[in-house]
């Protein structure tokens, strides 16, 4: 199957000057453009495709972690170490933003807001009133309008809320997992499904008790997630091309361990390009990208399929055969389509 | 359109037996037979397709809020009290378990298994190691068995994470939001969202300061809705159809308030059933759980072409354009199937 990017002509005069805007670096037109993605403006997929033939793949990194882990505090100072060796940097703070998700968040965009005062940092929070799906699609589209903006790193910060968020900062080229002192022994049963995500740890608050020791925790159970791989692989030895999550201790309210924490993206981002795993990473965020806009798709056809079949609810019937019925169009046509080519 | 539920013999004897064990009143058999549900044991459809014709339609009570808002030892209360009546009560706590979500869910399962003493409160935790879609789909299921096993209410009780975590909790006749004295404040750009979805606010943990500032807030937001709703219907006068969400003070420790908690969702189960709404509830219930069960499906199958055409991303074409490609064999469909009739 082959495609080709539709043309430019497509863009209408508003979304042409601020596609133009952006590639010329104003960050006006950067602000207008993320809000008309974030409203589902009509043509803003057309400028998003625009755009993508002006990125470059800016190196991103994801930081996530529950809430009170003190990511935003933690983000700040990671913009203020980045911004000390001259690069430009993009946020996008991810608010999952249920109708009762607390409070929180609201107060950390105001406070970072006033970043704006310095230009070669753009901070942007995106939130959800709609579904997560489309939060997950839009975080995809702004990371790459600051990249064609030209911004040298882009971190994604989120609340370790849900599987969409998860989505959303795997899709990130480094994943720094913020973990509290003490976390250890309830997260016990979570560790497996962290490790799978981390490539860092920050143990954040690291001035609390208990910290080194969920350090030395996180660490033992790196070290037996990798004894478990390596013995499923059959191979005895260190093997130099696998990435072993480091723990970095850090009190982001101090900048305590900020430097380490830097050092160790950059090693992983190191290794990523080294062992030529940096363009797995990439391919896989393609496919992610992919799967989240055609699920989008196909939610919005499904629920067409449902409005059209509303009868359907007045018989006694159970709900797996009624949307067994619904399905029965789309399966069909996915195999006739596989059969064909 | 017009389907019938397969017949009882596409049950193995495994899943036939705890069929039967459900519909004899056996605990073990329906602890059993939510296990496959939850593990996506073949079948398991069937099983849920042969309960739903054993359901009565059981009461239901929504319970969710942010974490730590104190839900858990809430709904404890709330099931002594149901239990002081006389009635057998189920509870599912549904858990969105991301990878990284904390810790506190765990130690309340382990608090509540201890109710296993009592033969007449079954609880159920749930979570999602793999995807939310199917969290709900299993949360739906597990309602109907409780249901078709007898069971005389059943509590869902969610932490307030995502959009699927709503759509289970409104999936209840009544849902109950639980606040935090002081979230006022806080909150206030999400009070919008609360209102859409509470029946009944409970403001827990009513012996800390700002308790009942935080329900005059809260009474107060709902009176402004109302007064919106209503102009925009054109209706000057007070209407007796419409249900107006109650705000109970409550200490969940110390069990005040609890009775008077109960009391708003008795009114608000009679005023459904005076109004007729439950049915129309009912109705919205058996729709969200189609759809659920379809996006289901279709997420498979949209991940199944994903997975056909990896040869598209070695192109170099952007998201959006792929994903089109991908889904135009499902939208054809779709307008094939509605043009038909």
């Amino acid at each position: 199957m082959t495609v080709s990017t539709p043309p430019v002509e497509n863009l209408d005069d508003d979304l042409r000057s601020l596609v133009d805007g952006v590639l010329e670096g104003d960050q006006l037109s950067l602000s207008r453009l993320i809000s008309r993605i974030e409203n589902d403006a009509p043509g803003y997929r057309d400028a998003v495709k625009v755009l993508h033939e002006h990125t470059t793949g800016t190196r991103t990194i994801g930081i996530t972690g529950q809430p009170g882990a003190g990511k935003s505090t933690l983000v700040d100072k990671l913009v203020d170490a980045l911004r000390e060796r001259g690069l430009t940097v993009g946020v996008i703070a991810v608010d999952p933003s249920s109708p009762y998700s607390g409070g929180s968040v609201l107060g950390d965009r105001v406070r970072q807001t006033s970043r704006n005062e310095d230009p070669d940092v753009f901070f942007r929070s995106m939130s959800a009133r709609g579904h997560v799906g489309g939060l997950a699609a839009a975080t995809f589209d702004v990371v790459h309008a600051m990249d064609a903006y030209g911004k040298d790193v882009i971190l994604v910060e989120t609340v370790g809320a849900g599987q969409n968020e998860v989505e959303i900062v795997r899709a990130a080229d480094t994943v720094c997992v913020v973990a509290l002192p003490g976390a250890g022994d309830d997260v016990q049963a979570n560790k497996a499904g962290i490790l799978e995500i981390a490539d860092v740890f920050a143990v954040n608050k690291a001035d609390y008790d208990g910290a080194k020791r969920t350090a030395q925790e996180l660490q033992q159970m790196i070290r037996i997630g990798r004894d478990l791989e390596r013995s499923d692989a059959g191979d005895p030895a260190d093997d130099p091309d696998t990435w072993v999550p480091s723990v970095e201790l850090t009190v982001a309210t101090t900048g305590d361990g900020i430097a380490d924490l830097v050092e160790a993206f950059d090693d992983h981002y190191a290794f990523l390009r080294e062992s030529g795993e940096l363009e797995e990473t990439r391919s896989r965020r393609f496919e992610q990208e992919v799967r989240t806009h055609l699920q989008n798709e196909l939610e919005d056809l499904g629920d067409a399929m449902v409005a059209a079949h509303r009868d359907l609810f007045a018989d006694d019937v159970d709900p797996y055969t009624a949307s067994e019925e619904l399905v029965d169009p789309f399966r069909r046509a996915v195999e006739g389509h596989l059969e064909d080519g």
